[in-house]
């Protein structure tokens, strides 16, 4: 597997990394079809950003596009998959960021709305702040004229199922880690990072958070620094997994000041903080994103990670298990 | 003034080192009495803390109990003191972190709760989350029989006059910059940060955010990397000021990192970002702090910021204005 692509030293190319959760994934509880699915949607994702790209759009409309296409599916934890909470509703986090003005917009806790990393655009383009939480957030996404949706909308079975078995089990689970009864079903927080044509850099993540989960509990998400951080100095990045771990360990942020204060790559730093700082302390996950330069990296000390990228020739890779 | 304290170097003295918010506090705008009741208040929780600190007490413990002062004071935007929203409501955020373990807690937009710095305390210590956010957060403090406080506890007429003031001028005001009646109630988010006699780190910082805020805004103060960081490896670190700046800049872990990999000491590392990263960008605000060894350093890009320390001998110093 190629995890670091070295653009030519002529002109910006454009390129965009995309993750849809990270976690215990494992072939043997895989079909064909359930494989074959998210290769699809991941392709789907990173082909709608890729047009964006390609048509000297920016980055940050790139990860918005792509973005809301895994938000659209019920295979991701985030917009239409988002998991149960333990009164039987859904709360969603999500975060976006301007690596070129480093502004950021970011919303947590939200329950009304079908595209949170659109809300989180809003919030960033459309008011002084960086966060909204709770109902605050939903007002504004209403204000904003954002499409909504109803309960029914995230309604699915399984997912209240593995919501109910959870609460019998009387605990919290990570998204990425549930073990239902199909035992296929893996899904997780999606996140994109784009680089435009103008060299600038943009990340975005989205997530349902953890079933079962209560008191309004944020992972890292909509954290900026912790789940999404972009800086056309440096690099734009978006974290999946044991979101309070990615917390504590600042880890979008850490890996931009790796490259800023220790002059490391953005491959060292970004596996630097996974495979040794988080795997250290128990924080499973993974990050995806890239560098100034276009080079990608997308390191997780899980299983697997629903993963991807699409060059500036439209080459089109994607990956569930490691390599 | 010195903002540098170098401890001997034979066992770890404890050191103890808060804020009481940055902000346009001029003293053409001060009259005696409020600048005395502001240096006995901040002595107050100074000497709180220290007799936690000097009797092998833990820095969270200090750090808690030194808030909780500052919380109970109507002179700083935090607990008794927030400042009214929108609505005429109160929305609460706060945070604290262990810089032995990096555990940390954290709540956002909480209305009901006496203590918030108390409530993240909870989240860290009895909970496996980091941050909770809105009703679920009041929910969980009110499980754990945290003291609660009714919207009465937090109404005060100048409060109140100020939030109509602003919707009549139709804006957000920070806290720390409002200009009222009386000119001379400059009043901020609070903090503290610690050593303990065991070299533990341990930093906190609570806040009723904008007055006239909306939507659920919250800003870095529950925002751990932003508003708050402690690590024992580095420093301590609480930041007070245009939040939205200090989100996007990622300020405190900013200052662990400069440390962490480019070798910066303490002082120099927050006063980069204070005084050339932030003051670039318009982010007005400060920091405090201290490192592994004890050295305080206390930066703010601002004309005044409530501030003081406590060392192991007892000796207390406070200040308000840039001296």
């Amino acid at each position: 597997m190629k995890s670091q692509i070295r653009k030519s030293e002529s002109e910006q190319k454009v390129v965009l990394v995309i993750h849809g959760g990270a976690g215990a994934i494992k072939k043997e509880n895989m079909t064909d079809a359930v494989e074959v699915a998210y290769h699809n949607k991941l392709k789907e994702a990173l082909q709608v950003g890729y047009d964006v790209l390609i048509n000297k759009g920016s980055s940050t409309d790139a990860v918005q596009a792509t973005i809301i296409v895994m938000e659209d599916s019920p295979l991701f934890n985030a917009g239409k998959g988002s998991v149960f909470t333990n009164s039987g509703t859904i709360e969603m986090d999500a975060s976006i960021m301007d690596g070129e003005t480093l502004n950021a917009g970011a919303i947590a806790s939200v329950t009304t709305i079908k595209n949170p990393i659109t809300a989180a655009r809003e919030v960033m383009d459309h008011s002084k702040h960086v966060m909204l939480v709770g109902n605050g957030a939903d007002e504004f996404a209403k204000m904003r004229n954002l499409a909504l949706a109803s309960p029914s909308y995230f309604f699915t079975q399984r997912k209240f199922d593995a919501m109910k078995r959870i609460q019998w089990e009387n605990d919290t689970q990570l998204d990425h880690s549930s073990e239902d009864d199909a035992g296929n079903r893996k899904m997780g927080t999606v996140g994109a990072v784009a680089i435009d044509s103008k060299g600038n850099i943009s990340a975005g993540t989205s997530t349902g958070g953890m079933t079962n989960k209560r008191f309004g509990r944020a992972g890292d998400t909509p954290i900026i620094g912790s789940g999404t951080y972009a800086n056309n100095k440096t690099c734009g990045v978006s974290a999946t997994g044991h979101g309070e771990h990615f917390i504590r360990n600042v880890v979008c942020y850490d890996i931009s000041a790796q490259m800023e204060y220790g002059n490391k790559s953005f491959y060292d730093a970004s596996n630097n903080i996974i495979n040794n700082k988080l795997k250290k302390c128990g924080g499973d996950g993974g990050v995806i994103g890239l560098d100034a330069e276009g080079n990608v990296s997308m390191p997780f000390n899980t299983t697997g990670m629903y993963r991807g990228f699409i060059t500036e020739q439209g080459e089109i890779e994607t990956f569930i298990y490691k390599e």
